[in-house]
C-alpha cells in the first residue's frame, strides 16, 4: 500500500510518495509553520495533497512535531512513530520522536531519523555520526544506541557574521584557498580563545589587510569550525567517524577532517532520511 | 574663540559647542555616512549648522575619518589633529588620528581619544583601559603609551544572537539574576570551549528548560563576557584596571569584575571624549 514519508525541517518540508517500496522524487515546500517551527497541517496538505485519495493515507513525519522526545541513551531504531491528530481525514499522520538530553540540554529531530537510517544500513556500527547543517550535531553511537550528543551553531553563526561583516556568502571549497581555511582552523583549534581575535580581524577587514572576500569567508569558516572541533574533540579524536550531510554544508567539515588526517565515512543525507523513515514504517506493520 | 568638538561613531554623531572653554549640551544626530562608516559632511553640517558663523569655525572630529591611523606603540596624547578637506567653507575641520596595530590586526578610533582624555586627567597612570561598547577594547598603557590593544565583538554577538534566538533585549543588571549571569560567566571563563554548549542551550531554550527571557539574557551575556575575559586574561589579571563607558554597556563588565574580585576605576565616557578632544585642541594652539 502507498504511504508518504515527510521530512519537516526548520524552513523546508520534503515529501516522498512510497509506492511498492519505491520512493518518488521529493516534493519540496516551504514550512509556513509558526515561529516555534511547529508543523503546519495546511503546509503539509499543500505539499502532499495531490497524492491523497478518498481513503486515509499513512504519512510518517520526521522532524520537530508535537511528538514527545525520548531521552538518551536510546536506540534510534526503537523510536516508534506516534499518532498525530489531524483535521484532514485523508491523512493518517504519525510523528517520529526526536531525542532529548538533559546534560548538557540538547534536542535532535531529523538527525535522529538519519542515524536510524544509517544504522539500518550499517548494522553493528559503533562510532560517532557528525551531521553538518544549520546546526551541526555530533552523536556517539554504541551498541545501536545514541549514548550522548551535542549540537553546534557553526553555520548559524557563519551566516549571521557573513551579513554583519558584509561578506559574500560563499561556503564552497572551490571558492576559497584551502591554505587560508586550514591556517584559521589550526589557529583556533589549538587555542580556542583566539576565535575572538579571528572574528575581530574580519570585522576590521579591508582597512588593515585588504582581505579579498573569498579569503575572508575561508577565515570565518576556518575559525568557526576550529572552535567547534576544539569543543567537540572528545567526539572525533580517535573515533570511527561518519558524516551525513548534503554536499554544500559538509564541504568545510570534510576539508577539516582531511586536514586533521581523520578518516571519515560519508553517507548521503536524503538516503539516510528515507532509510530511517522506512525502517520506522516497517516496525509499524 | 568658539570651536566645536565632534564624536563620530558608527551609528551616531555627537557635537558640543565649546564657548570660553565650556562645553554645551551635546547635539546628537544619526550618522548617515556610507556603509564604510565614513564621515558624511552633509550629516555633520546638519548637526552643527546652527553653531556656524560667517567666519570658519574650528571643528575637531574624533572617530573614524579619512585621517590615517598611527601604529602602536604611540602616546594618545601625541595624536595631532590632521586637516580634513571640506566643501563647506564655514568649517575648518581636523580629524584626530586613530591607532592601528599589525599583530593581531586591530584598529581603534574614539577609544584612543578617550584614553588621551583619561591620561590627561590621570597623568602618570599605568595599567589597562577597558572600554565596553558595540566593540569592547582593552588597551595596555605604559609610560603614557598604548603598548598594545585588542577589540572584542561581545555586544555585537549578543545583539545578533538576541535576534536569532528571539530573546528580549535587556542588558541591564536589574533585569536579570546575578547568580545566573555569574554561573554562565564562570563556566565559560574556566572552559572557553563551553561557549558553544551555552549558546546551543539558548537556541533550544524553552522546550528543555522553560527558560524565562531575562534569565536567557543573563546566560547569553554571562557566556559571551566569560569568553571575552578568557581571551583577554593577560589584560586584566593582576593589572590596574580602568573602565570607560556609558552606563548601559558597562553594567555586565562591572558585574563581571566585581564577581572576579578585580578592582576597577570607573570613568565617564562623554567626559573622557571631551577631555581628549580638548587636549588635542590645546596642542594645536
Amino acid at each position: 500500500m502507498n504511504w508518504i514519508a515527510v521530512e519537516h525541517g526548520k524552513s523546508q518540508m520534503r515529501a516522498w510518495l512510497i509506492r511498492d517500496g519505491k520512493a518518488s522524487a521529493p516534493a519540496i515546500g516551504e514550512n509556513t509553520g509558526s515561529a516555534a517551527q511547529d508543523l503546519s497541517e495546511h503546509a503539509l496538505i499543500q505539499l502532499i495533497g495531490d497524492w491523497l485519495g478518498p481513503r486515509p493515507t499513512l504519512v510518517l513525519i520526521s522532524g520537530k512535531t508535537k511528538t514527545p522526545e525520548r531521552p538518551v541513551p536510546t536506540a534510534p531504531i526503537d523510536l516508534t512513530p506516534v499518532k498525530m491528530p489531524t483535521t484532514d481525514a485523508r491523512v493518517l499522520a504519525y510523528g517520529l520522536p526526536g531525542l532529548s538530553q538533559s546534560t548538557p540540554p540538547d534536542l535532535m529531530y531529523s538527525d535522529a531519523t538519519r542515524i536510524a537510517g544509517f544504522l539500518t544500513l550499517n548494522q553493528g556500527w559503533d562510532g560517532v555520526v557528525c551531521q553538518p547543517g544549520p546546526h551541526t550535531s555530533w552523536a556517539l553511537i554504541s551498541a545501536g544506541e545514541v549514548v550522548s550528543f551535542q549540537s553546534f551553531l557553526t553555520a548559524d553563526m557563519a551566516n549571521l557574521l557573513t551579513r554583519q561583516f558584509s561578506l559574500e556568502d560563499i561556503t564552497h571549497q572551490t571558492d576559497w584557498t584551502i591554505q587560508t581555511y586550514a591556517r584559521a582552523l589550526d589557529d583556533v583549534l589549538a587555542r580556542p580563545e583566539r576565535l575572538a581575535t579571528a572574528l575581530n580581524v574580519l570585522r576590521i577587514g579591508d582597512p588593515v589587510q585588504d582581505l579579498p572576500k573569498a579569503e575572508a569567508q575561508a577565515r570565518l569558516w576556518g575559525a568557526l569550525v576550529g572552535a567547534e572541533l576544539a569543543a567537540a574533540r572528545p567526539y572525533w579524536l580517535g573515533q570511527q567517524l561518519a558524516v551525513i550531510a548534503p554536499k554544500a554544508l559538509s564541504a568545510p567539515y570534510l576539508q577539516a577532517f582531511r586536514h586533521q588526517g581523520v578518516p571519515v565515512t560519508i553517507a548521503d543525507a536524503e538516503r539516510m532520511t528515507l532509510a530511517g523513515i522506512t525502517a520506522a514504517r516497517k516496525r509499524m506493520a
